[in-house]
């Protein structure tokens, strides 16, 4: 089959679609025939060898595809050839095929289009394991996504906003504000023009974030430990701003506040499968009623994978990347 | 009545038995005659003026009492006179009487002696509301106690080991270690001979910590995530080692873990009536039942304040001091 491969470390540049062997599922797999491949920030790292593939996983790019199932291995009897499925991936993505364990597999929702289904089981899994699962948001909590704009910012404000919370985010141009105003959110800050901190204070009334979610980390960990609500959890998702800062205990339990690090690749299969079946109870109803929808920014054919990598390092995109075999 | 004052801020000298104001209590309310108060290190960093007590709360020092109900408030129907009991206080415990919300008072549990049963409330509530119902230790999970030999140390050691976890601890004299092997430690670590998260990998076989209970802060940060196992949690709730360090958040995503912050004292008093409701029903039977125990270090006249004080300071003892008046 074809795939997008990384034969070297190193720009866009690098990534090469060449001819590599068929995968075949293992008794527990799911063999699918990709019809996209959703593009995350993850993939970038991956590209310039900074984030290995977990031992065990596809060498290939990829967290996440939609497809046709092509073929189920002996112990599967959840899903069958011919259905129309996304799958939350280790790795392997970027490739006309893929195999997946079947706890990761979730059917296309009702009413959305199959290569889009390539945009949600990574922005959906993330924005529930951490948001709701992990941080527990409920109902008039405040919620500030690092992000908005973003695959799983656009995701989390309209995942949060139907659970009845109000939602604040950061953004950098006033073109994205406006995207995640449309989505919901009530809180817009233009990190390039003001403090984030003040900003969300003056905006609640002094109360902050009840859960921030956050793909910035050193460069924000001081000031979100400064914007959490009593009792608010901070969870760090991505390193964009670095991995490592000083962080003030007194300030934390001041608020009796938590930070919290994840991430989604490093879980267990079992895990993983836990995270898909509470998104597919919690999350894809609200996707089949309407409520929220994904967000897509382009969809790029394979051929042109280095310039769906730099659309994500340029950051002028709303919503997600998608590539198309 | 006669009370504990601390007319000016230093070291143990400066407290000063004197007359003060008889407290009344409002109509939610109890008074309590106090058989005795524990002495916590947060009394001593009061002394010392770098722990203010929180708006509202009596300047006098104390946050637990045993004792007997003298009167309660108009709306007060769970407790009458004659009560034996102790309660949990933001203050004011160091004094022939204190007034407490209703909600913050338990029953000395039947066969506890009233004066011993001044050790529990803050004890059990700083466990149970940490270690359980923020850090939720399950069976069969790891606890790493830092300070195993403390007041708190030796009431975590046993209703952990009651809730089937095993227990680490650390502490800095084979003397004290045997008392935590006493209580139901397994994994007993010298802090000045060994390093911890050496050891508990050694010990676990490489699992680390469920959960750590930890009263250093600063300066075991960075140990203490290194310790953490998947999905870890480590709750901080003293600053004996500092308040700022350097935290790697991409060690902190590696093991999924989490760094919280809490104190007690700051919480409302909604919230400490729903940790004093939550030790009443899950603590309680245990003590009841004998399997868990005040552990008491001694109990000192109200006139020797200053020494109570110097034990807490000196470090050499096990368990909790209690002041009698």
């Amino acid at each position: 089959m074809r795939a997008i491969t990384i034969p070297e470390f190193g720009d866009e540049q690098v990534l090469t679609l060449a001819d590599v062997p068929d995968p075949t599922p293992g008794p527990g797999d799911v063999l699918i025939d990709v019809a996209a491949a959703g593009v995350n920030r993850a993939d970038l790292l991956q590209r310039k060898g900074f984030y290995d593939p977990p031992a065990g996983a596809s060498p290939l790019p990829g967290l996440e595809v939609s497809g046709t199932v092509a073929a189920v291995g002996a112990d599967v009897t959840d899903w069958r050839p011919g259905d129309r499925v996304c799958a939350l991936l280790t790795g392997g993505g970027y490739a006309q095929q893929v195999v997946v364990p079947a706890g990761q597999v979730l059917p296309v929702p009702e009413g959305v289009d199959l290569v889009d289904a390539a945009g949600l089981p990574e922005v959906v899994c993330t924005v529930w394991s951490n948001v709701f699962d992990t941080a527990r948001l409920r109902a008039g909590d405040v919620l500030l996504i690092h992000g908005g704009s973003s695959g799983i910012g656009t995701m989390a404000i309209q995942l949060a906003v139907a659970a009845g919370a109000t939602v604040a985010v950061t953004a950098g141009t006033a073109a994205k504000l406006d995207a995640c105003r449309d989505l919901g959110a009530t809180i817009l800050i233009n990190y390039r023009e003001e403090d984030f901190v003040t900003e969300l204070s003056r905006l609640t009334d002094g109360h902050g974030a009840d859960v921030i979610l956050d793909v910035i980390g050193a460069k924000y960990l001081d000031r979100n430990v400064s914007a959490l609500a009593d009792g608010g959890r901070l969870v760090v998702i991505g390193l964009q701003g670095g991995a490592t800062a000083e962080l003030n205990l007194g300030k934390l339990m001041a608020t009796r506040g938590s930070v919290i690090g994840t991430t989604l690749r490093s879980r267990t299969d079992a895990d993983k499968a836990r995270v898909v079946a509470g998104v597919r109870e919690q999350a894809w109803p609200l996707i089949e009623a309407g409520t929220v929808r994904p967000i897509i920014f382009e969809r790029v054919p394979f051929a042109e994978a280095p310039r769906a990598h730099r659309i994500l390092a340029d950051s002028h995109h709303v919503g997600k990347v998608l590539l198309v075999p």
